[in-house]
C-alpha cells in the first residue's frame, strides 16, 4: 500500500505546494495565477481583473451558537472583497453559493442574504450569480468577488523593496479578542446557563462579527497619488502576513512594537484575560485590515491620511524578520498564524 | 415567532427567487447577473467575460464509495465549464476551493487534485487560485470559472425564437442509467457483499463518472458560422432546460420522441432496469450535453455536423410545451428535473 500522509502532516501550505505544481498558464489573459490575495485576468490594455476566492464552512470558520446569520452573510462578502482591496483593486461583484442543511429554515437563509445584500450596498457590489444546494450537515458558504485595478495601480505582494515603509490600516488584536469573549461567554452558558454578558465589549465584538474593510484608505491612497509597492490582507495575523510579503519579495524587516495600532478596548479586554495585547495584534486573525509597504519619500504623504500607521521598514533579505521591542530588545518574528481553524 | 418554512416547501427555484430579489446591477461592467447559465462581464468594446460557479457536496452530488476521487475532480470542473460552453463561450480558468476533513489523506486530495489538471489539460484551462480549508465531515468542491464569448456570439436562454429548431449534442440519460448501475452494486454489496459486476457497463459508467463536453460541436458551430439563437447545458435532464429556454424566451415548443438521441448502451441498461428509456433521457441529469435553437435557415449546416440531433422546435407560447410519441399522441411536457440530490 503506498503511504498515506495526513493533512495535519504537511498543513495547508504543504498542500497547495502539491497540489498546485502542475498548473501551467496557457492563455494570454491569465496575467498571474496562484500565490496572492488575488488571480489577476488581463482583458485590455490598460486595466486587470482581479478574482478571489474564500470557502467558509460551520463548524471550522463560524459558529452559529454566537453568530447572527445576517452578520455571518455580511462578513463573508467581507472577506472577499478584501483580497481584492488588497491588490489596491476595486471590487465589482461578487458570487455567492451556499450548501444548506434542513435545519435551516427559509427565513434563516433570508437573514444570510440580508446581511450579504448590506454589505453589497454599503461596498457598491453586484451580486451576479452563485448556486444554492444541499448540504449533509451545517452550511457552507463559497464567494468569488470580481474586481478591477489599473494596470499602473496594482499592488502585489512580491514587490516591496528594501526602505519601504511598512504601514498598516485600523488597528489589531480586535477581532481576536472578540473571539475570546464569545468563546468565553458560550462556555459559561453550557456549563451554567447563564446568559450571556455581552455589554461593554462592544467594539471587539463588532469587529469579530461584523467587520469592515478599509476601503476609504484604499481610495484615499489613489487621492494622495501613493501606489504600494507590496500590499495584502490582515485575514490571519500581521505576523503571518508579514512572512507573506517578505518571503515572496525576498526582503527582511523591522517593526516596531510602540508602532504597531491597538485599540483601548481591545488592550482592556487583554487585561481581563490577562493576555499581552501584542499577541493577538501580531497573531490574531479576522481582522480584515490591510498591511502595505510604500516608497520612504512617500513617509510626509501617507502622514495626512488618518487610520494608517508606518510601523516600520523593509531590510535586505539576510536581515530577516524582526520585532523592535520597547525595551530595544530586537527578537526574531514567527510565522505563528491564526488559522481560522476552531478545532 | 416569526413563521418557519422549511427549505423543502418552496425548493431551490423558490429559494433563490426570495434570495437574489433585492440585487441590483450598479457597474458598467455588470451586462447579465443571475438568471442564465453564466454571469456576463463586459470589459470591452467586442468582447464579454463569463462567470459561473458549482458547489458540489460529498453525500448530496458524489458518493466516494463508487466514485473514483480522480474523476470526481475531472468532472468537478466539467460541470463547470459546460456552464461557459452553454454561453457559447471557451472557457479559459477556473479556481478550485475545498473543504476536506480529517479522512482524507494528502494522497487522496493529490488525486482529487490529478483529476482536476487532467480536465485543465484536455480542455485547455488554467488553474488560477481557489482556497483550502477543513470541514467537519466530508469533501466539499467549489469551483468558478471563467471564459470569453465575442459579443456578437454570445447565446442567452432568453433568446429562442418562433420556428426555431431545437437541437442536442450527443445522447441522453446515459449517465443517469449509469448511477443507477453504481446504487444498485452498491446495495448488494452491503446486502451479500458480492463484488460489483461492473462488465458491460462501461458506456454509461463513464457518462456518469468521468462525463466530457461537447467543446468539439462549439468549435464546429463557429466553423460553420452557426450562432445559436438560445443555449443551456443539459445538467438536470432535457424537459427541464427545455422548460427554461421556453419560460425565459416567452416561447413553446414541440420535439419529436423518435429524434431524442438515446445511445444503445443506454437502451439495453433500461431493459434490464425495466425503464422506458424515454425518461431518463428526459428527466435524466448529469450529460453534460448541450440542448440549443438554431434558425431553420441553418438546417443543412446543422446537419452537416456529427453528434447534433435536431428533435423539434419552438413555437408560440400559448401553444405550450409538447413531446410527439411516435404514435403521433402529443403530450405535455413535465419539468421534473432529476436534482442532483441523492437522498
Amino acid at each position: 500500500m503506498t503511504k498515506q500522509t495526513t493533512l495535519a502532516e504537511i498543513g495547508e501550505f504543504g498542500l497547495i505546494e502539491r497540489i498546485t505544481k502542475q498548473s501551467t498558464k496557457t492563455h494570454k489573459t491569465t496575467e498571474y495565477g496562484i500565490g496572492d490575495d488575488c488571480a489577476v485576468l488581463k482583458y485590455t490594455d490598460t486595466q486587470y481583473t482581479l478574482i478571489s476566492t474564500d470557502l467558509l464552512v460551520e463548524g471550522i470558520h463560524f459558529d452559529l451558537v454566537y453568530t447572527p446569520i445576517k452578520h455571518l452573510g455580511y462578513k463573508a462578502v467581507i472577506c472577499n472583497i478584501s483580497d481584492i482591496y488588497a491588490m489596491n483593486g476595486t471590487p465589482q461583484q461578487i458570487t455567492v453559493s451556499i450548501a444548506v442543511s434542513a435545519k435551516f429554515s427559509v427565513e434563516a437563509i433570508e437573514q444570510l442574504y440580508e446581511g450579504i445584500h448590506t454589505a453589497c450596498k454599503a461596498y457598491n457590489i453586484d451580486l451576479i450569480g452563485g448556486d444554492t444546494t444541499s448540504s449533509i450537515t451545517g452550511l457552507t458558504i463559497s464567494i468569488t468577488a470580481i474586481g478591477i485595478v489599473a494596470e499602473s495601480d496594482i499592488s502585489y505582494r512580491k514587490t516591496a523593496r528594501v526602505n519601504d515603509l511598512i504601514c498598516v490600516t485600523g488597528n489589531l488584536g480586535a477581532a481576536y479578542m472578540g473571539l475570546q469573549i464569545l468563546q468565553r461567554e458560550k462556555s459559561i452558558f453550557k456549563e451554567v446557563g447563564a446568559q450571556p454578558k455581552l455589554e461593554g465589549y462592544e467594539y471587539v465584538l463588532q469587529r469579530q462579527l461584523k467587520p469592515e474593510s478599509p476601503k476609504h484608505i484604499i481610495e484615499q491612497l489613489k487621492k494622495n497619488g501613493i501606489v504600494p509597492t507590496a500590499m495584502i490582507d490582515i485575514s490571519d495575523g500581521l505576523s503571518s502576513e508579514l512572512f507573506h510579503i517578505c518571503k515572496q519579495s525576498h526582503v527582511g524587516c523591522n517593526i516596531y512594537e510602540e508602532k504597531i495600532p491597538i485599540h483601548e478596548n481591545t488592550a482592556d479586554v487583554c487585561k481581563e484575560f490577562s493576555i499581552e495585547p501584542l499577541i493577538p495584534a501580531l497573531h490574531g486573525g479576522d481582522d480584515y485590515e490591510l498591511l502595505f509597504t510604500i516608497p520612504i519619500t512617500c513617509f510626509d504623504s501617507i502622514s495626512t491620511i488618518q487610520g494608517v500607521t508606518v510601523i516600520g521598514n523593509i531590510t535586505e533579505a539576510d536581515k530577516g524578520l524582526y520585532l523592535i521591542l520597547k525595551a530595544g530588545d530586537k527578537v526574531a518574528l514567527k510565522a505563528q498564524g491564526w488559522t481560522s481553524f476552531t478545532q
